[in-house]
C-alpha cells in the first residue's frame, strides 16, 4: 500500500477516511502537526519530532490523550502498512470535536490524534532548483476571515477564564485594534471612535450597520485608531459583532470603564436592534 | 431542531455529519467563513456577509462553484429547518479535498462548502460586560507549527507558479527568515550562516541536524539573521527540510544565485543523508 490515514483509531485509505464535521481543525486550525521522513520503515529524528509537537501542544493548551511512546507504537504501527522504501510520516493533533465556538470546550470532548503515511522518493539533494523571494507578509491580514483562528481562540479563553466576555488586542505601538471575535469602538465628548478599515483589522459587518446606525442619529463618527489610554479614559467603551449586536464594557482588565454616556450608547444600541427586528419582519 | 448541519449536500444534525479526511480545511485551514444572524427566518445584511465572503474567496483564490443566489437558497434551506425566532447562520468554504501538499491541488477537486445553523437568543445589547486588553501579538508565532498555513499555502503555490521550487520570506526591513515550508541557509566564505531560532522561524529539524552535520564537519556556523542583498550574494544558498533534506538554488527571482562552493555544500548534503541513511539501517 502506497499510503495509509488513521483517525483515533480508525484506519484506512486516506481518501476514503471520513471523520467528524464538528472537529475543531475545521474550523479554527485549531491544533498543530509534524512530519517525519521515514526511511525503511524507521522515522527520522522522531524524538526530536515528538519534543516538537510536545511544545506545539504546550504553547496551545493540548492535553494530548496519550504518552510520547504510544504515539511512536501509533505512528510505527501505520508506517509498517506502507510497504516502501521511503515515506512521509504526517500527524496531527486537534484540541476537540464541538460545536463551533471560540473558547476552548469543556474537557472530555478529547483531542483528536489524525495520522497519514505517504510514499515518496529519496530526496535529491544534489540537483539545483529556482527559489523566488516573497516579502513576508505573513499575518498581516486580519481583514480576511480565514479559517486560522488560533490567535482568536486562545484570546477568547483568555478573557472567559479572566471572568470577562471579550479579549481587545492592542498593537505593541498601543493601538487598539479588534476584539477577539468583535470590533470595538469607544464613545468620547459625543464622538464615536473606532478604527479605520485595512489590514489590521476586519471590516464588521455588524460595525458598519451601526456606524450607518450612529450616522443616522447624529453622532459624529471618527473611523481613526484609538490609543489604549483613549480605551481607559472613553466615555463608553463596546463592541460590535453579527452574533452580539452591541455589548458596552464596564470593567476592563479589573478596572471600571465607561458608563459615562451610557443614555447615548443606549440610543445607538437601541437603533441597531430595531433596526435588525424591523429588516427582518420581526 | 435546534441546529443543523450541511456539508456538500449532506444534511443533518452536526454532530453526526462527517466529512473527508482530506478536506484541506482540516490540515490548512485552507478557507474562509462567515457567521449571520437569524431572525425570523431572516439572515441579517446577507448581502454584505456574501459580499465579503466574495472577497474572502478571490483572496484566497478559492472559485466557488456556486452563485451568490444559489449560496442564498442553500443557507435558506438550512434555515428553514430549524425552528427557532433567532439563529446564527455559519458558512464556510474550503479549497478542496486533496491529499496533503501545499500548493493548491489540480483543478477539478472543487471546493466544499459547510454550512451550519444553530438556535440562539436574541442579544442583549444593555446589560454591560467586563472585557480584558492583551498585547496584539497575532501572528507572530511563527515557531509555532500551527495548523493556521494559509500564507504558507499562497506563498508556495506562488513559487510553483513561477517555475520555481521553494518561495523564501523576507521581512519588510530586508531580514529573510525561511521558506514557505523550510529554513533557509547561505554559505559565505566557508562560512554557514542561518536565521537565529526564535518567534519568526520554525526550529526546524533538519535545520537543526544539518547544523550539526556542518560542525561535524569542521564548517564554522553563524546563527545570525542575513539580509536580502547577503542571499543573493551568497557563495551557495540552500533550504532544508524534512522531506527535503538539503536543496540548493540556483536561481532567485529569475536571476542566478550560488554555485560558488558548490563542492562544499555537496559534502554537507552527503553528510546529512548518509547520515539519515545510516541512522535507519538503509
Amino acid at each position: 500500500m502506497d499510503s495509509i490515514g488513521y483517525y483515533n483509531g480508525q484506519v484506512g485509505r486516506p481518501e476514503e477516511l471520513r471523520v467528524p464535521m464538528l472537529d475543531r481543525a475545521m474550523f479554527f486550525g485549531d491544533g498543530c502537526y509534524e512530519a517525519a521522513f521515514v526511511i525503511n520503515g524507521r522515522a527520522l529524528d522522531l524524538d526530536d519530532h515528538i519534543e516538537r509537537f510536545r511544545n506545539s501542544m504546550r504553547f496551545l493548551r493540548i492535553e494530548p490523550d496519550f504518552t510520547d511512546e504510544e504515539l511512536a507504537d501509533t505512528l510505527y504501527a501505520c508506517i509498517a502498512r506502507v510497504d516502501c522504501a521511503y515515506a512521509m510520516a504526517y500527524w496531527q493533533i486537534s484540541r476537540a470535536t464541538a460545536p463551533r465556538g471560540h473558547c476552548f470546550p469543556p474537557a472530555g470532548t478529547g483531542p483528536n490524534l489524525l495520522i497519514t503515511v505517504d510514499k515518496k522518493g529519496f530526496p535529491d539533494v544534489l540537483t539545483p532548483a529556482a527559489f523566488i523571494t516573497l516579502e513576508d507578509t505573513r499575518y498581516f491580514h486580519c481583514n480576511i476571515k480565514t479559517l486560522n483562528l488560533i490567535p482568536n481562540v486562545l484570546a477568547n479563553q483568555a478573557a472567559k477564564e479572566a471572568g470577562a466576555m471579550e479579549a481587545i488586542f492592542v498593537r505593541p505601538d498601543g493601538t487598539v485594534t479588534e476584539g477577539s471575535h468583535t470590533n470595538v469602538h469607544i464613545l468620547k465628548d459625543g464622538v464615536l471612535r473606532t478604527h479605520e478599515d485595512g489590514s489590521l483589522i476586519l471590516p464588521g459587518i455588524a460595525k458598519k450597520q451601526m456606524l450607518a446606525c450612529a450616522r443616522a442619529l447624529g453622532i459624529p463618527v471618527a473611523e481613526k485608531a484609538f490609543t489604549r489610554e483613549e480605551m481607559q479614559g472613553a466615555d463608553e467603551l463596546f463592541i460590535t459583532g453579527s452574533a452580539t449586536f452591541l455589548k458596552r464594557a464596564d470593567k476592563l482588565d479589573g478596572r471600571p470603564v465607561g458608563g459615562k454616556d451610557t443614555a447615548l450608547y443606549e440610543r445607538l444600541a437601541k437603533a441597531y436592534s430595531d433596526r435588525a427586528l424591523a429588516l427582518t419582519g420581526a
